[in-house]
């Protein structure tokens, strides 16, 4: 185990109905932000439940957060929160709207441009507008980290940036809020936090470590939870699981201990940045693609995730058999629950996949050490 | 999976070295009492690397914590406390030396008789010293929880207690210095932590949820790692998985979405306050004899527990044949790694069951409501 630093103070009411803890948890703020996407937390209840847990304060909302979250959107609520002195953002909505919201609360108390500053100097903030989230989907697990990710469209640029002032005070996670979930949003969160698990799992230190045989826990609860889902969306087990695991899967506990690689997220930001493809979706693309690209070199890791996560027998089977049988298999995988695995299905034209290459920030991991070159084969292999 | 609130704000620093970290988590804090037991810490060098981190604060030491820390030790740590106005606390040893210290942490704030007011009345504190550990051994995992367990030999009780400000502000967990731990704490220490997983996995609700199989890996690692332990007592790994699991297992994970029936726990700790049986002992002689009692009920996850944990073959076996072939599994690996299985193992003399049964103060829990007699049972099948 490499050492670590373990520290997470976000809490967490998990469970139908826990959206009454609100009145508890910001009974000392008076003017709350409560942030959300395109309104269908007005359809589902979700808004309605919320507002009568907020009886009493001055509610301002901003509305309107897209996928893949956008500068514009985020000046907007910086501008919201320094016109009228907001002391709480509420985030509503699924990891989008929350990121977005974190990137505000700490824009907000800066006269720096939250961007340049930020994302691109990497300065720290010491400061940030208090935050807590109603998360409504399972997938990027923004409820339990100190991280935000938003694009500027302009530069195609999409990053990353992470803070511990940034962790949610508190996030409701009511697994019934996922019911009437698009099934596109389902499969892509699923997605998404499969490979937040792998971004860990394939990292070094590899071999008999706690966090890697937990991920493995995480990632066979997925496979086995997603199918449920699919079939009755309104299975309260299934969809628990679902919103535990993306939680669990990004909080740190699948970390400890390791190198932390996230290169197909990287990989898949620049798709993002392009062409706004759909976070999970394009992880389900990149993700298999980069494995086969590194698995060589990790054969013993590989034997395990294709015993341990996806029952696969190896008698008889080399371990580079066993390797691409396993990689397959989570392939076929993301084909089973509707996710895409080309790039051809993200009608991404091929003539950019040079560009696309040359525009990723890619970095040596523990598995891998990319050259551009290697960046645009992959890209192509995924093609 | 039920609701639950999951909240640890505990900062933890994992891995070799890691006690240079005290300099900063301590740069606030000038009057540190230093808490620990026998004086193991001074022949194994982890005394000299905490005080060498405490220069130039003014040091104030509570020495001679002993298992199953008494009432007497919390006492003599109020009046250093409140002679010396403290304001931080620092716990360096196993879970005897952090469970005595979270308690004058506490009883050092009130005028009140901590072990009446707390402990008896179950009144709660609204202050307490800061604390901080600095952990040396892997078992009762009190390096990331807000409990404490003390007791009262004039009284024959033994009761734990929990609160959010009992929390350790950081812990240290390094397991290098678990290298030159007694064999006999070790072992002790593993079935402690193996216990704590159980509690919690033998409760309701029973099937397909993230947490069951977080708990089964967690008792995978273990089951491998102690086995590494034994033959060569400095392999890192096999420290490092221990540490954490021994940390995961208590810190609030294991319990999320679980009813954490702890029914073994109540039925050790009258063993401990009669007979000053170390803990990890005594559950490993309750545990299984505790489940042998209730197992018929839930017989579809002792088959798992069979499968998962113990890689029993299902084939051409019952239900019931499988639940109690894993509870042989069980009892087999507490005796392979040194750890008694009978209470007269542990010098309990045959004819104080009774009153000890009586003494016991059980409840009711998902998986069992066992009265008195119930209890006699249980302690005459482990004699």
């Amino acid at each position: 185990m490499k050492n670590f630093t373990f520290y997470n103070p976000v809490r967490v009411h998990f469970g139908k109905g826990q959206v009454t803890n609100l009145k508890e948890e910001l009974k000392d703020y008076n003017k709350i932000l409560v942030t959300y996407g395109g309104g269908s937390i007005k359809k589902n209840g979700v808004y309605d439940d919320v507002m009568k847990n907020l009886k009493g304060k001055e509610v301002f909302e901003l509305s309107g957060i897209t996928p893949n979250p956008r500068t514009d959107k985020v000046y907007e609520g910086i501008k919201i929160c320094k016109e009228n002195d907001i002391d709480f953002i509420l985030a509503v909505g699924g990891g989008s709207t929350l990121d977005c919201s974190k990137a505000i609360a700490m824009g907000a108390k800066t006269n720096e441009d939250f961007w340049d500053y930020f994302f691109e100097e990497k300065n720290k903030p010491t400061d940030a507008i208090k935050l807590g989230t109603v998360i409504t989907m399972a997938g990027t697990g923004s409820e339990m980290d100190g991280s935000c990710v938003i694009s500027n469209i302009e530069r195609k640029k999409k990053y990353g940036y992470g803070h511990r002032l940034l962790y949610p005070v508190f996030s409701i996670i009511d697994p019934t809020y996922t019911y009437s979930l698009p099934k596109y949003q389902l499969i892509s969160g699923t997605c998404d936090m499969f490979s937040h698990i792998m971004e860990e799992y394939f990292s070094e230190p590899d071999y008999e470590n706690t966090t890697d045989n937990i991920s493995e826990s995480l990632m066979k609860t997925v496979i086995d939870s997603i199918r449920v889902a699919l079939k009755n969306p309104k299975d309260y087990q299934a969809r628990s699981n679902l919103m535990w695991v993306s939680t669990l899967a990004i909080n740190g506990l699948t970390a400890t201990g390791k190198s932390s690689d996230w290169l197909s997220h990287k990989l898949e930001h620049t798709l993002s940045a392009y062409f706004d493809v759909t976070h999970g979706m394009g992880l389900a693309v990149v993700h298999p693609n980069y494995l086969k690209f590194v698995y060589k070199n990790h054969l013993e890791k590989f034997r395990s995730f294709a015993i341990n996560v996806w029952n696969i027998n190896p008698e008889g089977k080399t371990d580079e058999e066993l390797a691409l049988e396993s990689i397959v298999a989570l392939q076929n995988f993301f084909k089973e629950i509707g996710a895409p695995t080309t790039l051809r299905e993200l009608d991404i034209p091929k003539d950019k996949i040079k560009e696309m290459a040359e525009n990723t920030a890619a970095y040596k991991t523990s598995y891998s050490d990319l050259s551009t070159s290697d960046i645009e084969t992959i890209y192509n292999n995924a093609y």
